[in-house]
């Protein structure tokens, strides 16, 4: 009896974790038809009547990239408070916010000397955003290649002072998740110019964050840490290609001289809005539950995947939900975030103001890894969320939307976090991200209608989910 | 003590249920470590030293597409021996084979007569593999537009004869997996001429079997069905834009006259061959293992992702065992399939010298979907197999292979199926497939390098499981 008994105990073991497993979601058994056919037309709309695509191209095209304080920035407000009246949103307001407004200017190049008496070698360059410029004449000084920040260090101020630093960390390839990759070598990126000022670097010089060998430089912020250095020095992206060129061209000679002149300038923060636009609530009205993008672009490109497509999609999530007459009970409030890229104000503000107005948000999803085919949702919040949103796979599987997990969910929303709200991020494929971001080729075409559709009717089918079973 | 037992016996199901369960892959708890690693450093390889990728710009850039029967297809075929001879196979060989030949020739056009007096609108198209030409002067007829056979029965001979019927059914959007979309209305394309002729047209004018809203005709296969009927007629694709055009001019005027050319033809069969080559097994040398693709192209664009994609896929799986050391227990066969777009012959000759020479082929892998980002695999096999793979899940879907699913393999393996061959397909994303199949725009640069090598790693950590588990 006594190995029955036990294998008893075991059953019933199995049995309680089966059954709290199944208790993770008590409405799924019931209601599985019902939102499995509800989903179902969100993806039919969204195929076939969509407008996500043509909304895409008129911000990329109408407008064109958008850096915060631009003129452009500011189109894309107008633009986007225009296209919520016109979808017909309860309630659109724009939200001041005071951004930084940094221009790149006329010149930005990089030429070597490879010999004396030989042309120079120009390289393919742009400047960081938040860079200063260098002097008009520009600096012409030898280039020290390093990996990593702790390599620098070890080369000292002896061998530093007075070059440019060149940072050539590659991305790494193995990683699956390019962003993971893109992790792993941003700091050079973002606190390069600061690292090469401590040792008495004049400048420095970034590998492109992008796993593509070819000659288009990927800008992107920098700041300057009054940890690191007291000093500025510029700070400026050449393309992958050209970083493995310059690489060789060091080899052969480690003396090289280059000049480098930027004409890019900090100017003082400017004004500019969130714009956002809300779907009330059919039963608890003040709660809210947010779905945005960001609506600031870099000044490459037109700012197609990051992060048009996120504007358009949040924007298609509500569209989808009007057009098909879904009402949510809580208030789905769509918001188009500026500055993510080189301040994250609207970020900040849009959660200073929740917390003044001691807003209840339930729960915020965020668009901004592109607009490609759709992989699943990160979720940063609490185990038990965790465990109640996967208990939705089965109905988002189809779809393609394998990747549940935990993880990152957005810079636009986690000001958010501190308040309790359950942050979530939508996941997309992301082995093509790293080839447009922040380049000349993040351009509209870069952007496959489908993909960006079926990235909008998974990220409305969550926010339906999330809407009628709350978290 | 009625329900305890009850709960006893359940209790006892259940277990015995996960018992089963687990002992689908009784190897698994033990070797899951060492698979993990490999399959890891399968991807780093792949990743960081892959050759699929610079494969794939030497086929598509120094031969480009390569239509059976023509000088690039026999170029292809001492492209990949040559290839394969470099890596070290073991055993390359040709396989000959009798392929159709079909040429385009130099004039294909599509002008409509809009109003009399006015100029001719001219539309983007070209002619269906295997179609006869027009005479030298074209066919000048009105156009009568349908959705299907069954509209086209409908209207019958009184209302068809003498016209071109205008195919126009879209791809249904709605279909996540844009293969089903395809499948839904590929008919109209391969047999739309039969139909045509059977009730009198004199030629059928195709919709491009295409999602995307674009310039770009895209050819395929057609075949005249003397069950259908005994006259030909000639067939052509237009663009999706273009039918869309076509078909409002055909709303304001029902009359409407086309002029259309063609000079294609078709030749005499000509000689070639399937391109094999092995890794011989160490344990069963015997016993076969196929990876292949097909090295034939339409002569459209370049033939990159159909099926450029899978023959540079496959070639990577051996590379990859060999850099890597792997040694198989099972031969690893190689072959790229000729013909499979216009005949399949390469398939059926395959299949029937393994069948003369009674060959043990445990499994074949194709590629024939596209080198686009790996979602999984299909398996056409019995449910045993089935399971058996599904049980390797957790080792495939770190790398996003999570559709390890019943299906449909491939044209080129599919006749091995008589002998009782488990069959599988690469499975990757399949939203951009289709615009570029057949058209001008499959070209190298619609390859993205980490998605190829993805799905080169992909197929050798598969077949890197079926070698070691068998099936």
């Amino acid at each position: 009896m006594k190995s029955h008994k036990l294998t008893f105990i075991l059953c019933l073991l199995i049995l309680s974790c089966q059954s709290s497993r199944v208790n993770q979601t008590p409405e799924m058994d019931t209601v599985n038809k019902t939102d499995k056919t509800v989903i179902r037309k969100i993806f039919d709309e969204a195929l076939t009547k969509g407008e996500c695509y043509e909304n895409l191209r008129s911000l990329c095209k109408d407008i064109g990239h958008r850096l915060s304080g631009s003129p452009q920035a500011d189109q894309a407000v107008e633009w986007g408070k225009n296209l919520m009246q016109e979808m017909g949103l309860d309630n659109v307001f724009l939200q001041e916010v005071m951004v930084p407004h940094w221009e790149r200017g006329k010149r930005e190049e990089i030429s070597i000397q490879l010999a004396a008496g030989e042309e120079k070698v120009s390289l393919p360059l742009c400047a960081l955003g938040s860079s200063i410029g260098t002097p008009a004449e520009g600096i012409t000084a030898e280039i020290i290649e390093v990996q990593n920040f702790d390599e620098l260090a070890e080369l000292g101020e002896e061998k530093v002072k007075g070059k440019i630093v060149f940072f050539n960390r590659p991305m790494n390839p193995k990683l699956i998740n390019t962003f993971a990759a893109y992790g792993g070598c941003v700091n050079q990126r973002s606190q390069g110019a600061s690292y090469a000022a401590k040792y008495g670097g004049v400048g420095a010089l970034v590998r492109s964050m992008s796993l593509r060998h070819d000659d288009h430089p990927h800008t992107g912020v920098m700041w300057y840490n009054p940890k690191v250095s007291d000093k500025k020095v510029p700070g400026a992206a050449i393309s992958t290609a050209a970083a493995n060129q310059l690489s060789e061209m060091l080899k052969k000679n480690p003396k090289l001289e280059a000049s480098l002149v930027m004409d890019c300038k900090n100017f003082p923060d400017k004004k500019s809005y969130n714009v956002i636009g809300e779907l009330r609530g059919s039963e608890f009205p003040e709660e809210y539950i947010v779905v945005g993008g960001h609506l600031d672009s870099w000044d490459k490109g037109e700012g197609a995947h990051d992060d048009g497509a996120g504007v358009v999609h949040s924007l298609e999530v509500v569209r989808l939900f009007l057009s098909m007459g879904i009402k949510p009970k809580r208030t789905i409030r769509v918001v188009l975030f500026m500055n993510e890229e080189n301040g994250a104000k609207g970020a900040a503000e849009y959660a200073r103001v929740a917390k003044e107005k001691n807003e209840n948000h339930l729960a915020a999803l965020e668009s901004d890894r592109g607009g490609f085919t759709p992989r699943g949702f990160t979720i940063d919040a609490d185990s038990a969320t965790i465990l109640k949103v996967q208990s939705w796979k089965p109905l988002l599987v189809p779809y393609g939307l394998h990747d549940i997990i935990p993880g990152y969910a957005g810079v636009d929303i986690k000001p958010l976090k501190g308040q309790g709200v359950k942050l979530f991020g939508y996941l997309p494929d992301s082995q093509r991200y790293f080839d447009h971001h922040h380049a000349d080729t993040d351009v509209f075409e870069a952007v496959n209608k489908r993909e960006l559709e079926l990235g909008a009717a998974s990220m409305a089918a969550f926010i339906y989910l999330i809407d009628k079973y709350g978290l």
